[in-house]
């Protein structure tokens, strides 16, 4: 694989070598050696001729072999020599210490690009800058300086060094399960999130992949990724940079843009990645994830010795949207033929003191649950692995016979356990044996729930075929020579927004079913299209100088008759007169008022992190108000478009309350589908509104439309000139 | 204090006494031995003669001195025969553990009322039935087995014996901060929630109280003592029984009722009491409320040695809802000259490596933080406590310079700390010493931040004058006699339901602005009513029979003229002859139509823990299809009825969306109020509908009005009388 020089590299030059303790250069050279690091370590420092027993050497260009990799732990302002030089040398890659770059706004941002400009000439892949370094665990690649971090099957990569210890630090304390790779990403100015995925994906030693993002650089093609590894292995996500402060902070420590943090979750369920919202989640249910067998159904039973934590566990469990069904009448009895008669035997099940005098007891439970048909899977909370310690110590010999039996019963049954203990702190040996088999135990009653959903999330993704979700604009979704003159007249006439007359053409002719009307460009054209269309009709305003049309008193609707309809045309254009004098009006629009039906909103918009995504809601206050929408990164199938209308709060309407008729939710997904061709096909459409659109019981009606161009890339080239002039002045600064 | 006989015990009779290590009779005896418990032991058993070096009796009767508390070990059907001999020698309390009462349904309930009984009776009051038992920690009275409890200041009261040990070994094992007292509810059978909870108010020695709560028998008394607790200390709950699988399991655990989850959270708030989502959280909450001083303003600052943990907790603590002000300039520069230049001196504040060679910059950033005048105190994230562990030893004596001057400064401004380290396992000298100084360290960045939470709410309430929150019927409504006519002659025909006019003519003797309306018994009587009222008008049916109205044809609205008036009738009587043939109908109701306005739906019922309750909702899909609703337990203030308005997500409609003008919202909180006292008044009110009431810009008129009347405490005395004839053949039985 072509990253495999970097991450399985057999030499590695030390820039900025040192023999000072606290510094980065010696700490690396020594972790190197201390992990047993079996490649060659050159040590480079111009002013050292040893370091911790190595030779040392002047500069990359003296060191006599191969160099796979670089650790550059030189300030900012060094990196282009020495990137040139390691280019002689043919390095396949550097990791990036340094600071000072993306994070720091506009004028770091260009020193960076120029710098990843220079890797390239160089045929240099960067992991950074501005990052913690990179580990590759197994071989005792560590260039962190980090020690003892945990083997395991885990890969790690983070936008925080901090947090990366953190979950270094929880998974050699608290479990058998440890990282077989870490990766500080840092500022991913170079090799971005999706590259690691990729490669992490295709290596068979690795059974989760664990994530800490600030800012996705390249969303698209990392969902594009993602999608891809969760059918072979789980994804597990935190995402940062969800309030305000928080996105500032992440953009002062990484340069990420952080986009909008309801986007990021639904395109990351699509993707199949298992979200998490807290960090102190982050490390449990990815051990969970690489220990345990997935639900194969969303049904688990609860096995408690105590009504205290059943009662939580069922509570959050709930929450969490897992079942937890009624037991099998044959599961009943012989639970009821060994547990005592105010035992609890509806699920959750609660021994009730049954397991006191013998906790192996619990082994028969499980090995009696796991059996029921309906139930794939068990979480055991309470005091497992404290009756040797708070009762009596014989109990801890026939706590470790069910740990045994409870351990093989997860090998046989494919069902996973996942334990709750509040004696896990006291790593009584009951416990110790369930990790031998795999069987991870918590503190925290939450966070073994936690695990439990993730096992139930990743189950069902990976049983449903989720083929579609590409996230690549590969729909065959093509312009159309009459669409593509549309938009080259508007920009002809310096216009980036088209009229509501053309806006409602392209999408006509993508196949939209857009309200029956046509542009009137006097009184009496108005009255002959409206006779056309059949009345009743609404007249609006259409000039590029007139956006918000009822501001302007530019609308008139369920106009019945011809003298309604000269009335209000004389009405409008004085309107608009008084609103802007001098304004360009093209006419207005005459439209058949649509039938009746539910008010919805249909947008796309650019997503600083993903690029185009589309919004759905329901007309009126549920958008404006209650906020009540949901997104998608497009382009979206028919099935992804369905999808969005169930995921509102207000769904229920579209199904038809009090006493309306259910309105057609087909139509709806279609149209949203159309959309994202529209999408596709004209690549300058940078936001589309339609609304309201009229969803009938029978087909819709977009009843307006307003479409926005892009400036190209605009924006863009202006800053890359910026970049050109002030890059110089930067580099000699520093 | 009235409670001090059981709580300070100076004498404590063991009854089931026994010499089998595993029975809770030898438990009980050898725990408050080797916990130094002062007073008198004395263990009743007829079969033994000593028991640990103590004499054993073969009987109350037979002990020699004062017996002041008695823990009952044997099982539920020896009850009775214990508690008279009790009686007789004036003992206090009883802690009863034996299960098999009101947690296995009706049959238990009866026995356990038959229980209470008896040992009212015998003057004594019961802790459980159902319990784990009692501790008084300090003076070693410790009932429950369970050794070992670290003193403190934080009283425990919980319905799971299994979550008290899960909190008590979270605090030894965690915490500077311990326990005085703890008292395991059980069923709450006699004594309750709130009576506990008034002794630990008085109780000089408790700082904060901590409790799990399944559901409450004497919800309102509850709510009544914990407002007058929070005045004086926190109260930290967590409730669980929230999802039906929860609840059934609270069920089968104490026999409680768990209620609606929403009305629990809204008067818990009401309270003061600091209400936990998480169980993991309730320790964190308690102890730092316990330790801390509280947040004097909503603001704080972070300090991070890290972006990732810095971006994490600026997200959460948003989501929490606590501000992070801008530094002032002066504090800024402070900063700057202590810190490297690409420290964020933004809040939060990530060092950037600054405390890298000096981790005791933490202390002096902390001073330099505090002093700001917006920051009233500061979350601490990240690495300290580590330095000297992670990087060079001598890095630890600054650590420890730091957590003296820290802690120093706590005391100085009053202004709280608290840390996130991920060192905090390791146990470094550095954060014993912050504990020594009360500041508490947490391993998880969210635990840390939802303590912020918890000081920040707490401070808030002590700031704000609750004074009105008493949740007690004494706002002096009284009955009218034309109002409890309407409800004696419903009554008296035997009915629950009024009619509409009824309901409203109740409404209209409250001050209520009910719509103008009259009832017409016939075709011509309708006509008048209408000219009398003045057009146009709505015609509605009124029949005992016919509780849905527009289901049955029953409603004509918008009607014009005498004509539309004589045509809808007739239709109406056609409907609701065909709808119900032969229904008791008493004719239409003429009411003039209601002005424009926002609809909203204002209701009142009986919660199962809280008794009367009123909600409030927007009309329409916001209450039926999004159930954006607030409630409150009666009675309400104006000023906490206007509270309601803002809890909906849809609020703003209330103040005028697309165009339209802001309604009336203190004319719907007056109305709320008025509701109020309409239920004080009339007790006999089991249920109200005002739906819809339409909101003008001023003022109000309620459209429609439903009342439904208890049926007294016929289901009450139906279930007494079954208790009667059961009781006896139960006893037999056991």
């Amino acid at each position: 694989m072509y990253l495999d020089r970097i991450f399985k590299a057999e030499s590695i030059a030390i820039i900025g070598a040192s023999k000072d303790e606290t510094k980065r250069g010696y700490q690396a050279i020594k972790t190197l050696q201390d992990e047993g690091y079996e490649g060659f370590i050159y040590p480079v420092n111009p002013k050292e001729t040893t370091i911790l027993g190595l030779r040392c050497y002047r500069s990359v260009k003296e060191i006599p072999g191969k160099i796979d990799l670089a650790l550059i732990t030189t300030p900012a302002h060094t990196l282009k020599n020495i990137l040139a030089e390691l280019g002689d040398k043919r390095v396949a890659g550097a990791v990036v210490i340094a600071g000072g770059f993306g994070e720091l706004g506009e004028e770091g941002k260009c020193f960076e690009e120029n710098i990843v400009e220079v890797a390239r000439e160089n045929n240099i892949r960067l992991i950074g800058p501005n990052t913690s370094g990179m580990i590759n665990v197994n071989k005792g690649l560590n260039l962190v300086g980090l020690q003892n971090v945990p083997q395991g099957k885990i890969a790690l990569l983070t936008q925080s060094g901090n947090m990366a210890l953190t979950l270094i630090t929880e998974a050699g304390l608290k479990s058998q399960m440890g990282f077989n790779y870490y990766v500080g990403v840092g500022n991913e100015a170079d090799l971005k999130f999706h590259e690691y995925l990729e490669y992490f994906t295709e290596d068979p030693d690795t059974q989760v992949i664990l994530m800490y993002v600030e800012g996705l650089r390249e969303g698209r093609k990392f969902l594009q990724q993602a999608s891809r590894t969760s059918q072979v292995k789980p994804i597990v996500l935190y995402k940062s940079g969800r309030s305000a402060k928080g996105s500032k902070s992440a953009g002062s420590h990484t340069g990420a843009l952080a986009g909008i943090s309801e986007v990021s979750s639904s395109a990351f369920k699509r993707a199949g990645i298992i979200s998490v919202e807290h960090s102190d989640e982050m490390f449990p249910v990815a051990e969970s994830l690489a220990l345990l067998p997935i639900l194969k159904e969303n049904s688990i039973a609860i096995l408690a010795d105590g009504g205290g934590h059943a009662t939580i566990a069922a509570d959050y469990l709930t929450e969490l949207g897992i079942k937890m069904p009624d037991l099998e009448a044959e599961t009943r009895q012989k639970l009821a033929a060994l547990l005592p008669a105010n035992a609890s035997l509806a699920n959750p099940i609660d021994v009730a003191g049954g397991t006191d005098q013998n906790p192996a007891i619990f082994a028969d439970c499980a090995e009696i649950l796991l059996s029921d048909r309906n139930i794939h899977g068990l979480l055991v909370v309470g005091l497992f692995g404290g009756y040797g310690i708070r009762f009596a110590k014989k109990l801890a010999f026939m706590e470790e016979d069910a740990a045994h039996r409870m351990g093989k019963l997860v090998r046989k049954t494919s069902k996973p356990i996942v334990l709750h203990s509040l004696y896990n702190f006291a790593k009584p040996h009951s416990l110790d044996l369930l990790r031998y088999y795999n069987i991870p135990v918590y503190d925290s009653l939450e966070i073994a729930c936690k695990c439990v959903e993730a096992l139930s999330i990743y189950g069902s993704y990976r049983r449903e075929s989720h083929a579609e979700s590409h996230f690549q604009f590969n729909w065959g979704a093509k312009a159309i020579p009459e669409g593509q003159a549309i938009i080259d007249n508007a920009l002809m006439e310096g216009r980036r927004a088209l009229l509501e007359h053309e806006a409602k053409e392209l999408l006509r002719l993508q196949g939209a079913p857009v309200s029956m009307d046509r542009l009137a460009v006097n009184e009496d054209e108005a009255v002959k299209i409206a006779a056309d269309l059949g009345y009743n009709v609404a007249i609006k305003i259409v000039s590029p100088d007139i956006l918000h049309k009822s501001d302007a008193g530019g609308v008139k609707l369920r106009l019945k008759n011809e003298q309604e309809v000269r009335k209000a045309f004389k009405k409008i254009m004085k309107n608009a007169e008084e609103y802007k004098p001098g304004a360009d009006i093209k006419g207005c629009i005459v439209s058949r008022m649509s039938g009746e039906g539910v008010e919805v909103i249909i947008g796309t918009k650019i997503d600083d992190q993903f690029g185009p995504i589309v919004m759905f809601g329901l007309g009126g206050i549920m958008v404006e108000v209650v906020k009540d929408v949901s997104f998608r990164v497009l382009p979206v199938s028919e099935y992804w478009a369905a999808s969005m209308l169930n995921e509102i709060k207000s769904a229920a309407i579209l199904d038809g309350v009090r006493g309306r008729p259910p309105c057609d939710k087909q139509a709806i997904a279609k149209l949203i589908q159309k959309v994202s061709e529209l999408i596709e096909a004209y690549p300058l459409i940078h936001e589309m509104d339609l609304n309201p659109v009229i969803v009938h019981e029978d087909g819709l009606t977009i009843v307006d439309a307003r479409i926005i161009l892009s400036e190209e890339n605009v924006e863009r080239k202006k800053r890359l000139s910026l970049c050109l002039t002030e890059t110089r002045s930067l580099t000699e600064k520093r």
